[in-house]
């Protein structure tokens, strides 16, 4: 729980700097007997990986993972699961200029007062990259998933870039992994194209919001107070890398809705309840409903940028930094991989912890 | 962690329900020689307490708080500090309806797949009474910030109810203290005044957005990578009842931003670095900068309403359910002291785990 | 789990002093529906409760159990249970001498030097009546587990007080409940009875051993390698007050076996695996193995004795100590049914760890 | 806490299994600019390697650790240090037997039952080797006492084979290092060599005892009632493969002893408060006294002996098996470097912790 450890049942730890020689997770609490499979752990991860359009950093990272324990003859045993990612391409030289300046917006700063020292090369453990141990953990957890409860499905993709957002009447599923935005309004992926083609030309970056809709999830996830189950989601989007703002269904719109608007009514369905909307994002009382859970994170424009910025060096000099680089200009497209993942770290997890408290038997309705 | 328990070197488990005979919250791990005052505790929880004004729900509470443990001779012993608020105003008949019904957007229904069963009187665990504890565990909470970090100042005020925002230019501090609201805003005071009449009268509720600013609050709090401060912040106010989402600094707006306007640019002041601006509320990969620490988050509207509503009953009963009863027409008023007890809770449990770690030592700059 | 919270899913903390108010155990994660009637919670109290018999202490304390919360119509919601014991009988006089001179063999001294203060009226919270809260809170886990696993029986007993242990070839389980010290053989109860008479009035005290086994306890508790069911059992034991070893199995025996005579050897039985011998204690490998699980723990000599003893006071002055009051002259008689409620609660708390990772499901022999 | 991860603020999760590709430790919570040099934890590992005399297993293992992350430039940065041990010396061949059959007094059956697999292949999780990465981490800690605490010095040594004790008078600390066993008593030590021959010949194995010493902790570390010191390494020392019992100071002799005997006295010295013994093992209501913490634990013989024992296969089969392989015939030598490791881990966890909370203060006398 602490630090860098993250769930309580289905717990993962995650280690590893930018440019040390590798990176990874250390998953516990994982059920037996789940085939846990590297080359769909790659799946995963690929989604991810760096340097697979113009619009994401031009590192190239196989970003191969290996299974160094917890599985026997491909499933897994119910200990720890190392996961290991090699770190190769390292061109430390990129990164001489930040080793005494704190990049503006960036945890260089905070990283320095807080510990009196860093790995400043690529940002060490700050760097996007922790996140793919996070996919690689994320992998794990959709293959128990795929055994515990078959019907979730985890989808994540990307509703707004700087100042464009996408329209909801445009929105196509199968679109999302047609364009190199996870966008599934092909209108905004091009829009956003262009608009990205421009910021890289002026060396800058933007933004992004990010959707998650786990369908399929049982109800009964979660628990009051502090383990419910969107505050375990929020903390859980809040660690990414970059991330300012987490919602659940109407988020920040809630605020000017009234209670007429707002409560989703409920109808009597063939199988239980049936809401009439979903405006609570498939959470009540932090306890899962049974309708898909939905939340939007904010991810901030990526601090390293060419475009000067004032700061200062660890000897209290003033100075005029420009980062050079391979960076994204939008982190957060990469982010939507991230998300699904940490998403299905935390269904698992409380699916885990409720089948502890509950045996995961349900009240009966009618 | 778990369920109930919040925090991990300053630990808050709150418990009861609205209409047990009591509630209260075990808070363990607080530094020793720490003055903890029942008539101080009380000084907030008086802020929070219901029937105050014709704005909050007219139930009746005392909200009388007794410390049963973990104090001698008026100072904190670093053993478990027992707060037990007794609950006095049960009128239970008021609640009968919803034993057999489910009221749309309240937890009604998910404790009762969850669990099989549910105390229904009051909403049971689910209430808004649950806040109160958290309101005195966060009194402790404060009473040892003001010996460990007494520059810390946390304040919590409305900046929006339902589709009235505040006016950012018209912000008076002195103003928060002076209107039921926790208004900053003088003039949207007024406006938020005739609009809640306005909605009491047509039997409905609204949604609101609370804004929360620790100043003081010293570099260095939070770690990477999943015990950073906005982690943990966003898992605390999300824990609130209600509460639909949270943001840290810019935000969801941050989305919009692009490098170069969102990164806080930073020069070299008499006593350390000085930002230039503050978009990242006060916090750069999970670590608090120094500046203040600024968060939102949204509170959705009561689902208590006068207003009829389609539900269904534990036996599969279609009906439309009215919720007589007290309850706050906006309850996100009540939730500025709330966040404010959280904020402390959160502050204090990561100084006390950085001081574990690193001793408060801060790297030097200049 | 940090400071006083035990248990991972099922939690326990205790809180409250010797001389304060009250003292209690906050329990989370308890199952719901699980019928928890004060009754049957006061029935365990009643057997650690002092001032039974010649040889506990001759404190007055009902020890009445109230439930506070987390139940409804005598059934666990699954939310906390508060359970709260008034103090009743604080004779505080009784404890002048020691407000300034630590006790030899005590945590007078230790709290004084960790905390800078201490509650010094009756020990405060390294007090005997601490454990009244774990027996409550065992009761809570007995309901719980007489629902998830019927069969489980726990049975405490003395084995040894002083230099005079049990014969065990006259152990009669019907015993146990006949004389004062739970001791399984008539005989020693005897022998045990003179031996503290005597004691009391050379104004001195002695040690004991506990001997706790839960039969019927299902294969496949615990977990490697630090959840192992061994591993929270020996923590469990040595957070009790006074406790200065714990043994599973042949425990500090085992050092002088071989091999050849330690491991117990596996039959096929009607049923699955039967051991020929249970020199493990029911435990392999951090795990149990449906064997009865046995353990012993050792409880040092009351510190609190009537015999002057060297000590120093908190201003550094050297003086001898008679401690007055009402003492146990074996406070390892009223461990028993300490050991037992904490042996419930750790076999309760495997048992939904067990359940969240496995669904309780064994691999299948034969 | 959960499963495979041990400690609060300094938490070492171990991960790998006996003839995976690697096995290691992922510790998290160091504190920074700690030197964290990979030949010092060499140092420690090579203590603990098998094959180094004709006592140990005959398996050749390198035991090289590797640092992934968590340092720059030799010093610890706050962030996780992943500690990778490959193994190489992997006769899978050797274990063909066990892959059916439970070996009696090993994990063999209870992983069987509890997880339906298990990685047969040297015991996978269950075998010795996880406690090398116990070790490295150890280091770890080690590295940082001696920045923290640097009065610490932590020694094991064993004071029991089989029936053969040490004799206390002849202790002599220069001995340890000098004979194969880490024996204090050189008389004792080769009675056991001899002792050991004869059972290696006789196709058996044998328990024993080891002893720890941590002198130089300072008073204040652990607390009540569930964070005491002792209960805390009861657990460490209880999770160590095939511990059965661990005692503390008098540890189960304490039952034998009068209260006037066990009671340490206390006079004043130059620098505080001076013990005229030590019978508590320098721990008092869980809290460090400034003693020597002295404890001992148990370790049974070695389940795998050439000599046939009766037991079952998977599929119900009765059987004689004898375990070929390269076994310990006495286990526990190996374990003083492991104890010592965790004796480690413990007193750092504890330091930070403590500091966490009272930032190191301690309360004055005199």
């Amino acid at each position: 729980m602490s630090f860098n450890t993250f769930g309580q049942m289905f717990r993962v730890t995650t280690w590893g700097e930018s440019h040390g020689p590798a990176l990874g997770a250390t998953v516990d609490g994982c059920p037996p007997a789940v085939r846990i499979d590297a080359a769909e752990l790659q799946h995963w991860l690929d989604r991810r990986k760096p340097g697979q359009n113009r619009f994401t950093t031009q590192r190239q990272e196989p970003d191969q993972v290996k299974i160094l324990s917890g599985t026997f003859e491909g499933l897994s045993t119910g200990t720890p699961i190392q996961l290991l990612i090699d770190n190769t391409d390292q061109r430390s030289k990129d990164y001489g200029d930040i080793a005494k300046s704190f990049r503006p917006g960036h945890a260089d700063l905070t990283y320095h007062q807080k510990y009196g020292l860093r790995d400043y090369r690529g940002g060490g453990r700050s760097s996007a990259r922790e996140t793919a141990a996070r996919v690689a953990a994320g992998g794990v957890a959709r293959a128990a998933l795929a055994v515990l409860a078959p019907e979730i499905r985890i989808t994540g993709y990307m509703v707004q870039i700087g100042p464009h957002q996408i329209d909801r009447t445009r929105i196509d599923p199968a679109e999302i992994e047609r364009n190199p935005f996870w966008c599934p309004d092909a209108q905004a992926a091009e829009t956003w194209g262009a608009y990205l083609d421009d910021l890289r030309k002026t060396h800058n970056s933007v933004g992004a919001v990010v959707e998650l809709v786990a369908s399929g999830a049982p109800p009964g996830l979660g628990a009051p107070v502090y383990g419910k189950l969107d505050s375990d989601l929020a903390a859980a989007m809040m660690s990414i890398n970059a991330v300012k703002a987490v919602e659940i269904g109407e988020g920040m719109a809630a605020a000017a809705l009234t209670g007429s608007e707002n409560a989703d009514e409920i109808r009597m369905g063939p199988e239980g309840p049936v809401f009439l909307s979903n405006h609570a994002g498939g959470i009540l009382g932090g306890i899962s409903t049974g309708q898909d859970v939905v939340l939007r994170f904010a991810v901030k424009p990526t601090s390293s940028i060419l475009t000067p910025r004032r700061t200062i060096t660890s000897s209290g000099e003033e100075v005029d930094l420009i980062t050079k680089g391979r960076h994204d200009p939008c982190v957060g497209i990469r982010a939507v991989p991230v998300g699904e993942a940490m998403m299905a770290c935390v269904l698992l997890d409380h699916i885990l912890r409720d089948r502890g408290q509950t045996a995961g038997i349900r009240g009966e309705i009618g």
